[in-house]
């Protein structure tokens, strides 16, 4: 089975290569990859930050394993050579339209939030983000009022079709865990979020056994401090998914922990750490692989079927930190390798 | 000096009450004082949630003690009758463009945040919070897509000149705190932000003095849980700013707390608490009037150029909760009117 292998910038190659090393040691040698640039990587060699031959390998292959993109040197370029385009345009290439963003906290690390024990402890929610509409893909550009000044501007929107589809997602990941759904949006200001919300009810008739709530978005980002605990699965849109997916990982200890899927209709995948690139501690062995490892189990058990494999990554990775292996982000000294020895040491 | 008073829905008019009384045992008969309906109040009496004679109060005033908009009974009204767009319309009709909404911890409630204690205490910060533009106040609707499926849609923008004059409120904040400014937008996303971006570092040129930093808003949002102690002025957009500031005001304990203030650009303003209108709770004296009573403290400093009677109600309600003053928000006893009490002792 094809992989593809996308490391991109930063600290990306060095959390891919030790999840790589846990992939060889749980399921062998049942997968093949395929390595690519990506992001201001791919631009600096090859002058564009998702080259053709970067997506046809993308397209032929049964999951994607993404490291990071993000190089403060491409910050100046124009916006479609930039790093990001790289991770926007798999997003779209690909239809990956639901992104599952799991937020847990491994007791071992209850001490590494910066919210009381017992207020972190609780956390145990899936964020489902909506991930190739609303004002990420609407038309966009720079123009000129009519005084003459410069204006920035950006559509934001979502259809019924694309809000079905990812309600529906949302939903069964709900029917799967505690059966509550919470859905986030501005209905009190946004149109787009009045059909969000709309649509997001006429589809609830389909699962009567969820529990449906609705929820502003500025109340989600006070909840998710004052009580996390009361998630189980929220559902949202691509912007609001993105500021309160990284709030809520935070919540949850340390970013570089926390995994994610962005999945297609058909089971294909792409699976990410949720931090970023980390220019500042890149190619010095400080990163925490886990994230990145965590995604690979992810893969496993999304894309590729191997539910009982991505059951040993997670619990080598539990094993691991019991045993007290902690990279600096956690309070420890190990590098970035050492964590990888320490989860292959536990499998 | 005329006051418009608009209590509104919920518990709006319980912790107006409160603010009043704490009003006249400070500044006397020095403010007149005209009472108005709004929000799902004016509707149900009126028709309309910001009647023609609201707005002419709250234009003739010298400024605005505004409680607290949202009616679940007005939920299915069009958009245009809901409680919310009259501190919508407010906002806009009388150009308060500049929302500062001061975070900061009470030592004595450092057990009401649901952050550890040591990361709570260091909160000290102003969020600056654009009020006039962005996706608030574009072109939005319902509209059919090609295929005729139902498509809601809303457009986002800044002007330059939008965004200067935000941006000078910013640099001005800081430069009387810390001197340290950070702009919060979605540059690697957004032509909107971009364009903030752009026209926050143009205006830099005229505060050499202060340090202006930028972050994206998801990042934002991690850093307000994982460190909010490093923020001294956060200037954003609209719905960015809605978004953290209610995240920031619940980082530093209980939402019952915190002031605001709308201003135009000639010290003219609408004062408020931040939070909402608490259906749940209305009527039943459980609110905590100190975010009000803190509001209209704000009122004295910056419309009425009372800035020592705004210093004694703000030492008194520190000096009521020393003195262990609490409502059940905070984990007390105390009613609405008993805390008012507890303030108005302490004067
Ligand atoms: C890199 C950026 C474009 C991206 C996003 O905003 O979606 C990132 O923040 C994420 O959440 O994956
Ligand atoms: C009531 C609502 C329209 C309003 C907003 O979104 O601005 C509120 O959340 C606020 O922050 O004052």
């Amino acid at each position: 089975m094809l992989i593809a292998l996308l490391p991109g910038d930063g600290i990306g190659p060095e959390v891919i290569a030790e999840a790589v090393r846990v992939l060889g040691k749980v399921v062998g040698d049942k997968l093949n990859y395929e390595t690519a640039a990506v992001g201001g990587a791919a631009y600096k060699s090859v002058g564009h930050p998702l080259p053709p031959e970067t997506l046809d390998i993308a397209k032929r292959s049964k999951a994607i394993l993404f490291g990071a993109v993000g190089d403060p040197d491409c910050d100046r370029l124009e916006r479609h050579l930039r790093p990001e385009q790289a991770i926007l345009g798999l997003r779209k290439a690909l239809n990956l339209f639901a992104n599952l963003r799991p937020a847990t906290l491994f007791k071992e690390l209850a001490d590494a939030s910066a919210l009381r024990p017992e207020v972190a402890q609780a956390i145990d929610m899936v964020i489902v983000r909506e991930l190739n509409g609303d004002v990420y893909f609407g038309e966009k550009g720079m123009r000129k009022t009519a005084s003459g000044r410069r204006e920035g501007y950006d559509i934001m929107s979502y259809d019924e079709d694309e809000v079905a589809r990812i309600a529906r997602i949302g939903f069964e990941t709900a029917r799967a865990r505690r059966g509550k759904l919470c859905s986030v949006d501005k209905a009190n200001v946004l149109e787009t979020s009045q059909l969000w919300r709309d649509v997001m009810i006429e589809i609830s008739t389909e699962f009567t056994d969820i529990e449906l709530s609705h929820m502003y978005v500025d109340n989600a980002a006070m909840q998710l401090v004052r009580n996390p605990g009361q998630f189980d699965v929220i559902v949202t849109g691509n912007l609001f998914g993105d500021i309160l997916s990284d709030q809520a990982s935070m919540c949850a200890g340390s970013i570089g922990m926390l995994p994610s899927a962005s999945l297609d209709s058909n089971q294909k995948g792409l699976y990410e750490p949720i931090h970023g690139s980390a220019p500042d501690i890149a190619g010095q062995g400080k990163a925490n692989p886990l994230a990145t490892i965590l995604s690979a189990a992810m893969m496993l058990r999304y894309s590729l079927g191997m539910g009982a494999e991505a059951d040993r990554i997670e619990a080598a990775v539990a094993k691991a930190l019991e045993s007290g292996a902690r990279t600096s982000d956690l309070g420890g000294k190990l590098t970035t390798a050492q964590m990888g020895d320490a989860v292959l040491a536990a499998i």
